[in-house]
């Protein structure tokens, strides 16, 4: 029997789509890459992804899970493998406000968790542009990160317990809700940032943390990156940590998107040097009360660590957001930025991972080797400050194909030479294969393979990925 | 070459112990174990570690390493092997306050570490009662816990990057400073928690945070230990989740630390249902000021949030820490927890962990089972309630000593039956073996099983430990 009917017998001929129905599953939205499987298998629950994965190692095929497709590094290419989506296992099994967790299936959006948890006075920690269309398995996979990193840390940091059917077909049951387990190897680490490659993420236990009693959203023009991380200081000391998003958008940036979406207003007069969106939240329940005044102390809170910047000049202008529609602007022009990234082509994109307090210095020191190698590129950034994260992209000045991968190695060269990492928050995938082989200390990539090997010894899980041959 | 004598071409003859030499190095504190190793070497340096690894496995001995031996389940076990003592690693190699972190060998004792945090207005929020002799790289084998878990989270959160003394003697770099690192697997995870078993952690870079402004510390008289999850999260809304500490001490605790310790004052006039030990962090620097009448807004907001309780007859007293030696005092009546249990013999010692709102289901429904095995037996209870963890201990009624056993396999059960884990902090050394048999899920044993074999196919990283054969 084919896989195909083989599968369609264990989940039923609708959800085993192959030819022109594969269609909706083929393209990147990168339009980098275009996957070509054998089938396209949709199952609905863990026994099915049992089944499907059993009946795959059965015919020698290859699985490749995937998620709501947003990732960027073409994890999910194949010739002839199977792609297995968990879009149909997408059920919040449970949600626990007391105990702040939430049990679900990996094809669970990541927005459908925001919003349950939101009825239950409770917040999702997990946040970004693709929020709408990723998935917690997809996320766990990639140990995503995005906006809120700094104050509740990445998904891995997230999630307490997980679901795995392995290589040869076996459920893993890791699903704890416990916040101490000590009861030998921690295991859901090997598979969160695996990326498909050591098994299937099915379902996932995950932290709810408690909704802030409100928040303070600002977009302030600083005389230049070198005073951003002195503020950050500033704001976490008077809030005791409460600052949840720290986010830097180059003049360059700004201007891009100034270009491809003239709808989006400004925040300021003229583009500043160093464009900062920050969110604090309440640090107590009485910061976010609203006094006689109509003022709150979160936002006192907030004008008095700016008031001293404002007076020595470190801080050009301010905005705060004085509505719930004013800080859905200011995220907007953020969260424009793979829109914006991607929007003009050519463009060579790249995820870097710095120290603090070398976000900075790596700016000032790439400007000139981009120049040594091609005079009219125009790099623009983009960075989750408070982590340390930039995705940098340089739009190329001539046509040549070739300048990706040397603009990729000046970057990280940099960037390791630094004490960064190559690879922040994307993951590897495809993509970034060739910088695992130059960049990862032989040592770390020999432990990989050998627990790849342990894991999936017929090489049948999302093959190629992550680990350089 | 006889081994000793190639260790101390390596490493000086003065640090490669044998015969009686050894002495200091063979007992073990519960007085359950006394390990016989061929030799004890205490290198100095990474390099040495990877001499002493590479000698032990051309030599095909056995590697056990051992930081400040405050374990308790007999992880530094072993007949011939060579115990690898990291007690002359003990530097910070950096302390980078604005980065918020430290680079320390793994022989470092934590509290030199926070001694050397607080020099810079910083906290390392690992805190146990053997703080005074447990090691980081102890810490970080183990996945130490202790009291603090609650709002900084246990060991493996802490750590940034971690270097590694591999089976085969190469040294494995993962001394990232970094927030954000997705450039492959996250193996430092796999070390973490392994008890030695896939390799020596030589270094770690560990979290630092900021000192709170200020604490407010208590100790509570309540109705019961149904009522301390709602005080719990009453506190943590009230403090935007500044609850550094919660933890519980039984009736029987109580009473067993006056008979053991009289000099130690107690609380309350007559032991409690239910002793807390709480204490909160101020939210913000301004909570921690002083005003006029000498009380500050975080000693008014711990009180506020208490009156309720006091009104409605659910407290029924409470001190609060009014100096540094009143808090002092309060912490030493739980910290004595460890010396009060191991005083009395025979006492049979578990470390469980269980979902938030089963600790109290649980001690009730021990109690009946145990009297059932033994009439005579008398439970004691301590537990790090605000992360579930229980330390319950029993003292037989009767002269048996195949009912440790048997008090074990009732408490794992009840345990496990309510989502628990029979191992929440302490690890699995040699003692908890038996429970990893029966109780932890085969698929996960065969993936440990085949990580180990992947790392030390020679089976001489701490063999016999962890994993059950």
């Amino acid at each position: 029997m084919a896989l195909t009917e083989e599968l369609a017998a264990h989940i039923g001929a609708a959800n085993v789509l192959s030819g022109a129905a594969m269609a909706p599953y083929l393209p990147d939205w990168t339009g980098h890459y275009t996957t070509a499987p054998l089938a396209v298998a949709r199952p609905c629950s863990t026994k099915e992804v049992v089944a499907c994965v059993r009946a795959a190692a059965a015919a020698g095929i290859p699985v490749i899970p995937a998620g709501g497709r947003t990732g960027i590094t073409g994890a999910l290419m194949t010739t002839g493998g199977l792609l297995l989506s968990l879009e149909r296992m997408n059920r919040i099994r449970a949600l626990k406000p007391d105990a702040r967790l939430a049990v679900v299936e990996a094809g669970c959006i990541l927005s459908t968790l925001h919003d349950a948890a939101e009825t239950q006075g409770l917040y999702f920690p997990l946040w970004f542009g693709a929020r709408g269309s990723a998935t917690i398995g997809g996320a766990l996979s990639t140990n995503a990160g995005g906006s809120n990193v700094l104050r509740y840390g990445s998904t891995r940091g997230l999630c307490l317990g997980l679901e795995v059917v392995l290589a040869d077909g076996r459920m893993l049951d890791l699903m704890g809700e416990l916040h101490k387990d000590n009861s030998g190897y921690d295991l859901k680490h090997l598979f969160i940032g695996a990326e498909g490659t050591l098994g299937v993420i099915t379902a996932a236990v995950m932290r709810l943390v408690a909704q802030p009693a409100a928040q303070a959203t600002a977009t302030l023009a600083l005389r230049g990156l070198g005073d951003a991380l002195g503020l950050l200081r500033r704001l976490q000391a008077a809030t005791g940590g409460a600052v949840e998003a720290f986010e830097y958008m180059s003049p360059s940036y700004m201007r891009e998107l100034a270009r491809h979406r003239p709808d989006i207003r400004q925040p300021f007069d003229s583009i500043a040097p160093c464009t900062i969106l920050v969110e604090v939240a309440a640090p107590t329940p009485e910061a976010a009360e609203a006094h006689g005044d109509g003022r709150r102390p979160l936002d006192r809170l907030l004008e008095e660590a700016l008031a001293a910047m404002l007076a020595d000049g470190t801080l050009i202008d301010a905005e705060i957001a004085g509505s719930v529609a004013q800080r859905r602007a200011m995220w907007q022009r953020r969260e424009l930025a793979a829109e914006v990234m991607f929007a003009r082509k050519p463009h060579i994109d790249t995820d870097v991972a710095l120290p603090l307090d070398r976000v900075a210095d790596f700016l000032t020191a790439i400007e000139p080797r981009l120049a040594a190698l091609d005079p009219g590129a125009e790099p623009m950034a983009i960075a989750h400050l408070g982590d340390g994260n930039i995705h940098f992209t340089v739009y190329p000045g001539r046509d040549d194909p070739a300048l990706a991968d040397d603009v990729i190695e000046i970057v990280e060269e940099l960037v390791v030479g630094m004490g960064g990492s190559f690879s922040a928050e994307h993951g590897i995938g495809l993509s970034k294969l060739p910088s695992m082989a130059r960049r990862k200390n032989p040592a770390a990539l020999d432990v990989m393979r050998a627990v790849k090997v342990a894991l999936d010894p017929g090489n049948l899980m999302n093959p190629g990925k992550v680990i350089p041959a």
